[in-house]
């Protein structure tokens, strides 16, 4: 079938490949002129046959809204939009009544893969009207791994994105896991080899995951992680997840804790522990790092 | 090779079994007469030719200790102990020292397998001397899974038992981290089909690991766990990482967040919430719930 | 001064006696006649002369929206509203610019106190233009405690909200804090008189506090707690700190754990725990409590 | 009444002042000969007429066991020893054990106070028999604060150190709820006076603590705490509360959240962030910050 992928980035552009290696036709729109079959939103639109299906693949805000709107005043009805970013599930719901306003349908898509995502498949979780996942399912399939999972239609318009923002959350915490883990066995004199005890753990255990695996990939590069600073950026799903949950009294230690690491790793100096330092020195003369 | 092996509970049993499809020597002890091949510990010593090797897989604390102490008395210079259970690192030094000091070695060994170790393999961690190791690893080579991974030499006697400790501490971490993810999902109403998401994270998702498996297992048993109460005990080792953390100034938020979880599940009611209860009546005059 | 009080309930009623009390001139306003002093938001608007200032002490969002929408109409270009409901920030601006489209200023006003306000004063924080806050300020020093304390101007247009809030907030884990010893000490046998140790601790100590203090009234009500549950609704701002904190990616541990056990409390049975439990039953065939 | 103290170090020595001006007589011992009124353990014993009172003030662990060690062997039957340290709960048992077998009676005593303790008495909590605590009551109320609190008989040997330990994970967890809230008061924009509104808070509000009124004067210091590094010790009390409640089975997630933040302060770089940092390169590309 047609399709029209707009946004080229490190994601687009890998899944436009994987696409067409299924046979299918994709004209890929993006601003950067030299990766872009087409120069506007507006000749991707022409160059495809009706009913059309458009997937977005651009940063989640206002980059995505600005092109669904455009995209409202392009398509036709009977035409289809898919939301594959990391919008939040609450913009989805507002793009589908938008474009629902002209006849257009709308699915929304959360894709996980990253860079391994070309050769071995992206994981999809889509929300929507089955009429509407109807109309996209060859390109799921073309997206999708090889084997029996990978893909699911999670339920109603938003489904898709809340399914993979929790997928993030859970990724979040798993990641936490390990390094806490990690952390402590490296700083016991017993363990003489901590490297191999993870890679020891890749069968037979119950923590053997694709994250375990990539954990002894990445001592294998640099078996201490000396290189590396302690700073970690967050993409802002691990941030909803925990803003769901409060919205729905659900409590997340965990996940919430491996938040406020990556919230801390990112600070020169704490100003919630000068305050303890501070405190500390009033009450019982402890001496305090001065900078 | 001979083994004598102590213990044959639900684990040493199914261990047993799998030693002899490796075509080795086995003599069970264990105080169940109906499963054990011998009638003593003298008897289980007595049946094999020294230098022997012999594992326990015993309750940790008092029985291993007991049973460490009477191999003191009965073994000679050359033998070789391994501790198998799940024994506290901190008991393994002593237990090395004691039995050191009659010339018999000693190795720590902690396993993962549970129910399903006999036919995948147990994985194993191991700590001691290289040459009281190199005396068991038939047997090592017999329990572990198929594959190049599954056993590994930590380091130093309580290596072993450290590094297991440390899985179960991640274990817990996971575990939680898949929990909170499904309440999660149960509770939005956009979310139609949670076990079929979670079935589909199998492929080309960051958190696929044999624990999701295990979830879309109990998930096809009982869609929404209704059979199930949210109680969960603890086996200790959680409770020895968070300790190990304690000791060696580590945060390990995520990981004693799981085994608080743990801990809030088991009370029927929760004293420090009466308190916070309490507190709100006293300076809101917030209803509260009596009982 | 003149004051129209828009709202009666416990906080309201009790703030209308303390201001009358320091011999201003309130006009009370409410749903329910027999508190009311007239009948309507006009007339209450009607009987005050110009300009006007005009006191919220509804509940936030809905009803203190249609009442700020309400007042845009009736009012004149100089008055002032002031909301000292428990509005969340993010409103104030919004309600600020609505008025001030018609000449109107706006305050808002954080305000604790309970049901101790009455006789002790209420602790005021308040946001606005100088020049708004400096026509409240009768009223502001009617309400505070006598002390030179419990005022302030804490900044623009929404600081009195975010100061309250973030108040709320330190009050969560101040709670928890108290909530968690007592249970630890209530747990163990040594300690044979827990609420003594309490009362002993309003002197000389580190913690000593208007908390302390109630909690050791609320001992001496129940020495155990036994005939409360432990059970803790939320108001609403604690989870608002959090997600001030996450927008602004500030860890926030131990007040988000304080608000995530008041979720726990509030569940029959944890979902998230019944997932733990499937899984122990999966990989280690641990039993499960069944329902 | 004669009082023998060993230990005169910032607490000992100003302990020793106000039980002096409160009319007792103090022979204080310390390896510091200038402060010291004896040469020696046996001359401080030597110089008190039995039966005799000896407080002992010195660090806990091997500096108090080797104390009581010699102390078993000068005193005699019906002396009666205070450890007025920090010793962890587990180990006044044993002393208690220890002295007993001599005929020595044994009085564990936890002492708050601090710089503040000279001039406004120290709040005390003690365990053990009521005759061996009955000796020592007139210098337990030449410590107390004047007022009615701040001394309790907490129960059994132990309960004194037990509670003085809760006490501490409560401050742990007090002091981390205004860090939080001051931090997360700086970091927005609309608040432009932070120190106003905690000064404000002193009275009126729910939170208003003597904690509260030293955060105010470490800010009169340093308005944004601009001179410390945001770096905090612990003294070994907030471990042993996070021990107790792991061993009781007891989650404390607020208080073993505020020992790990300052864990976590005191980490120049995080190996537990490296390692998130090394996993998000891994799986998504993400960039990384090299050292």
């Amino acid at each position: 079938m047609e399709l029209g992928l707009v946004g080229l980035g490190k994601m687009g552009g890998n899944m436009r490949e994987r696409i067409r290696r299924a046979g299918h036709t994709v004209v890929g729109y993006a601003h950067q002129r030299d990766v872009s079959d087409v120069h506007s939103l507006k000749e991707l639109v022409d160059s495809l046959a009706a009913p059309r299906v458009v997937w977005l693949m651009v940063p989640a805000g206002e980059a995505t809204q600005s092109t669904v709107d455009e995209l409202a005043e392009l398509l036709e009805p009977g035409d289809v939009v898919v939301d594959g970013g990391n919008s939040r599930w609450t913009d989805d719901e507002k793009h589908a009544r938008e474009l629902a306003s002209k006849g257009i349908g709308f699915v929304d898509c959360g894709v996980s893969g990253g860079v391994w995502g070309l050769e071995n498949g992206y994981a999809l979780m889509y929300g929507g009207d089955a009429e509407h996942v109807a109309r996209v399912q060859p390109i799921f399939d073309a997206l999708k791994p090889e084997g029996e999972f990978g893909a699911v239609h999670a339920g109603k318009v938003g489904a898709g994105h809340f399914a993979k923002m929790v997928h993030n959350g859970i990724e979040y915490a798993m990641m936490q896991a390990f390094a806490e883990g990690w952390e402590l066995l490296e700083t016991v004199d017993s363990v003489t080899d901590v490297r191999e005890v993870f890679r020891s753990w890749q069968e037979g255990t119950v923590i053997r995951s694709w994250l375990l695996d990539l954990s002894v990939r990445a001592l294998d590069d640099d078996e201490h992680l000396e290189q590396l600073r302690g700073y970690a950026a967050d993409s802002g799903e691990g941030r909803w997840t925990v803003e769901a949950a409060i919205d729905n009294a659900v409590p997340l230690p965990a996940i919430t804790a491996s938040l406020f690491a990556r919230f801390g790793s990112r600070q020169d100096d704490s100003p919630q522990m000068k305050m303890i330092a501070a405190l500390r020195n009033q009450f019982g003369g402890h001496a305090v790092e001065s900078k």
